[in-house]
């Protein structure tokens, strides 16, 4: 990494983005991944992991809000919260705008992430400091497992990890799902961050039957993650007790909270589960003219 | 231009976005623009027009399915339709697929454009040859001035326009807008591609406010166009005859046509008006967080 240019994203194999870098905060090897801490002319400081854009300072929002908003809202009374991954500390900072919110609990597996986001992203990292948030450096897996075995009990959990390579693949398997459906209620609901639909659509597919297949009912969406691959992304909300689309939307409590909001509304949820075609196709397995954009093998 | 790895979109200033390039057809500069046709490993062929990415076999669709199918399905009945720019033939596809459509004109500045489709986009370019097309290579504000004159009338006008730089700059207009809403009778919808919400917010909202000064309604959607920059894009529906928004999808005529289509769709019609909060802040002008990005100056 050096000044100047840069291209980020070569997970993709198919684009890459341009970055004027303009200072370098950090690069370096942690025991899980390289990361890169450097500041840019257009996005403002940004943090890659792996060598893939995680958080910059000037498009991390909607990113968050989608992770966090749509279960916590979803969900009639969330007071304990897992967030398993999410170091930066975005997703727990949204986590706690919900004043149901008694406890925040984040596990992320690489203290240097924690460390960095601590010293260069002060607007993420500030939830870090809530007294209802719990900060863990450990395992994801590990983590769920024993809470697991506690008989311990959340109202929602997110999975604001890396894509399913290295230290996050376990993240990505049923097994992992299966855990983290019986660490929740009977109204819970599971988040993860669920990939490209533009660059994996099979993976989005993958894990949006598996979570269908584990808890009953899943319903995928979509928004603008600019600097992530193809500058659209996927998540998939599992739920045990019913589709939450078919709920009446908490419009006073939505409407609430966008003074401090940037993309999630109570106007984007009435239509935030209206997929385009080839994204519906993909999830039912139904032929039809093909999406356009190879996988990444 | 050369083989190897490309990269495009110089005109955000703010990312580019970067593509395998495995042969080069045609790099040349017409009257009016740079053209740049190659082969690329991912994408499929690429049309490039002032070094800017205009048209890719594989993610073609969502752009020419949302400029069209949005007013053509929100007007009634649909017959005579007008396509400014467009001269790789996608729209035009897009609109001779609706039965009601008796009459659609194409009116491209520059013939190299529709030369070129013609010769490497066989899937786009198979309208031009539809009896029911008239292709004209002449200067689109011109035309729809001597229509006004003639007293001609259109149903829906689509404008498939580069950003305005260069010829295109009177396309986004007011007097030209005007001169649309003379040519188009009390259920008429005209529809431009209205730029990046990401990279262009307030150019976005300057065209939706012209618009629904002129016309009385303007409804903007968002779709997906991954080799556009920000991944994202913006179009405007300006209605004389009341709020798109406010119809009855015509979700029959829809489904009838969904196997014929990648992106759009009956569902997908529920949702689109439902904005981000950012860009709903944008067009109305309100106080809130900011969109996070710089406008493209």
């Amino acid at each position: 990494m050096t000044n100047g240019f840069t291209y980020l994203d070569p997970w993709t194999k198919l684009t890459k983005i341009q970055l004027a870098v303009t200072d370098i905060y950090e690069s370096f090897e942690s025991e899980f991944q390289t990361i890169d801490v450097f500041e840019t002319r257009d996005f403002g400081t940004v943090l890659a992991l792996g060598g893939v854009t995680n958080v910059t300072d000037r498009d991390e929002s909607s990113y968050h809000e989608l992770l966090a908003h749509v279960p916590l809202f979803a969900h009639p009374n969330p007071k304990r919260v897992l967030v398993i991954g999410g170091g930066d500390g975005g997703t727990l900072r949204e986590v706690l705008r919900h004043e149901s919110v008694e406890e925040a609990v984040l596990v992320d597996i690489d203290g240097e992430v924690i460390r960095c986001a601590r010293q260069y992203f002060p607007e993420l990292s500030k939830s870090f400091d809530d007294p209802r948030a719990t900060v863990i450096v450990g395992d994801g897996l590990a983590y769920v497992k024993e809470q697991q075995e506690a008989g311990a009990a959340f109202d929602v959990i997110l999975v604001d990890s890396t894509d399913p390579v290295d230290a996050a693949v376990e993240l990505f398997t049923r097994d992992f799902y299966e855990s983290c459906a019986a660490l929740l209620g009977d109204e819970g609901i599971l988040v993860p961050q669920s990939d490209s639909p533009t660059f994996c659509l099979d993976r989005v597919a993958a894990i949006h039957r598996t979570l269908t297949d584990v808890f009953g009912h899943a319903r995928l969406y979509l928004g603008q993650t600019v600097l992530y691959p193809g500058g659209y992304w996927a998540f998939v909300a599992a739920s045990r007790g019913g589709d939450i689309a078919q709920r009446e939307l908490p419009v006073d409590r939505m409407k609430a909270m966008e003074p401090q909001l940037r993309y999630f509304s109570a106007e984007f949820a009435t239509g935030m589960f209206a997929l385009p075609l080839y994204v519906r196709r993909a999830l039912d397995g139904v032929e039809g003219p093909k999406p356009t954009i190879a996988d990444v093998p």
